[in-house]
């Protein structure tokens, strides 16, 4: 299972209860990430049994407290309950100040590192790299400064075609240039990597897009992705307000994926003056096939 | 009922499915406060059925995140669903600056006027008045500057005695003078206003007292309340971490009471480490009989 989603929150900035405002867990190959940390998080963390101390990087999309309240609480309770694992905060411009104050004037210690990455950039930037995973930070457009997350799972090594060993003899050193991708080159003979291996299969990847009005760079930047969650705050009847407050509405979100040519998109961040989700996908579906409305404690694989 | 008293969240420092972080909501002779605000208040009120476009005013102890990083959100759920009546917010040195920073960071305009009243006393002092109550802030011991807050619920004019009117041929003017208390002045007698009122009934009043190691003057500043809520984060058997951390124990509280005088006393902001509250009335009540350890969503009438 390289990518597990679970929904900490699906609301918008007005909690109620039984969907709380956004948050979202990310494990991507074994690295775990909270997306996102409005008030209330680390209950709805309790709520659906994560193990939060194994998180290892909190990424924050933008300053609107129903997206990053819940951090105070969450890194106070970590710290409580003894971490010592040093953990990383993304977020824009203005989070570490209001974080390491709000600390300060409480008098409170930390038991763990907290090192923050302060996000600025105007077009899509790799934040975060390791041997099994990239980050890259989506300029979003909202109200405020604000940033979409994609994560990307590395190719592993290419997978070695077996007919193919027999039939170009191929020695242990030969198989090994070819997983790297390398050319094989004998005497009277070169062998191409793809002569021998087999195709890639399609990197597992996960969008996260919210709150942002339609971005018309939005599909190149994260085209194939296997999941994309992107906001729809409003539907196509309240279009208006969606673009006087920076939001998008579930035809706009399911354009984006249809344009994006993204494998799956699951809505969100609901507007509390709609009753039901059925309205979303209503009106996302002819645009979108493949659509989810999502509900706190839902969980996606991939 | 002059006093109604709603428990939001009895827990510490880390919330727990069940047990919220502090925060009370207080009616007292149609007065409506919120005494604490920590994290998730906004839906505890909505659990508990709770109007809070009603309070005109929030008292925060201090500025340990479980007393109120509730504020950010409940104050913009109030502006999003359109509040316009102003709202004041007691607290100490640095409260105000954290909420205006935060909310201007995320160009969050409100829909109403918020007023702050810095609180720094070294005694008992009013600090706030009108015709119908008085609140007092009580400078509690903590880690970091905590007051506590006793409410107290102003006498009406004294009740005439009727028996009395006929044996001293009262005048209406007369019975008006003494139901002032102001003593009746005839041309060859004096009646004082005791003589034809009746005793006056013991005021409401509430005193709230979280966090803090037991005070030595607290007894006297609260004498006689009629509810009493003391923090009991621990028990004696871990008196030295309640020592340590600026915390009482459930035996410190009941000898408060006891000491107090008071009619009631309610044990709150229990420490996790403990899987059941009996422990906590056990070892008060051989102390002070009148204790109830308190449960989110209790409510209490005086």
């Amino acid at each position: 299972m390289p990518l597990k989603l679970t929904i900490l929150g699906s609301g918008s900035a007005v909690p109620v209860l039984g969907r709380g405002v956004t948050a979202q867990f990310l494990n991507i190959n074994e690295r775990r990430f909270l997306i996102d940390c409005g008030e209330g998080t680390q209950l709805q963390l309790r709520r659906f049994k994560v193990k939060f101390q194994r998180i290892q990087a909190i990424f924050i999309s933008h300053l609107h407290g129903d997206h990053f309240l819940g951090i105070f609480g969450l890194v106070s309770s970590m710290s409580l309950l003894g971490r010592t694992k040093k953990l990383q905060i993304y977020g824009p411009e203005g989070l570490e100040e209001i974080v390491r104050h709000q600390f300060k004037l409480a008098q409170v210690y930390l038991s763990f590192e907290l090192e923050f990455v302060t996000l600025s950039c105007k077009d899509k930037t790799l934040v975060f790299e390791d041997a099994s995973i990239q980050i890259f930070a989506l300029p979003l457009k909202h109200r405020i400064e604000c940033y979409g997350f994609l994560f990307i799972e590395k190719q592993d090594e290419l997978k070695i075609d077996k007919d193919k060993i027999q039939e170009y003899q191929l020695s242990l050193v030969e198989i090994l240039q070819a997983k790297r991708g390398e050319t094989i080159q004998r005497e009277n003979e070169t062998i191409l990597a793809e002569q021998v291996t087999l195709p890639l299969e399609e990197p597992c990847s996960y969008a996260y897009c919210t709150d942002t009005r339609p971005i018309a760079k939005l599909p190149a930047w994260i085209k194939g992705a296997r999941l994309l969650y992107h906001e729809a705050t409003f539907t196509q009847k309240h279009n208006d307000r969606a673009k006087a407050t920076g939001h998008s509405t579930a035809a706009d979100a399911a354009t984006i994926a249809k344009e994006a040519q993204v494998a799956r998109l699951l809505l969100g961040h609901f507007s509390t003056r709609y009753k039901y989700t059925d309205e979303f996908k209503i009106e996302a579906q002819p645009i979108f096939e493949n659509v989810t409305c999502v509900e706190d404690g839902d969980v996606f694989y991939v």
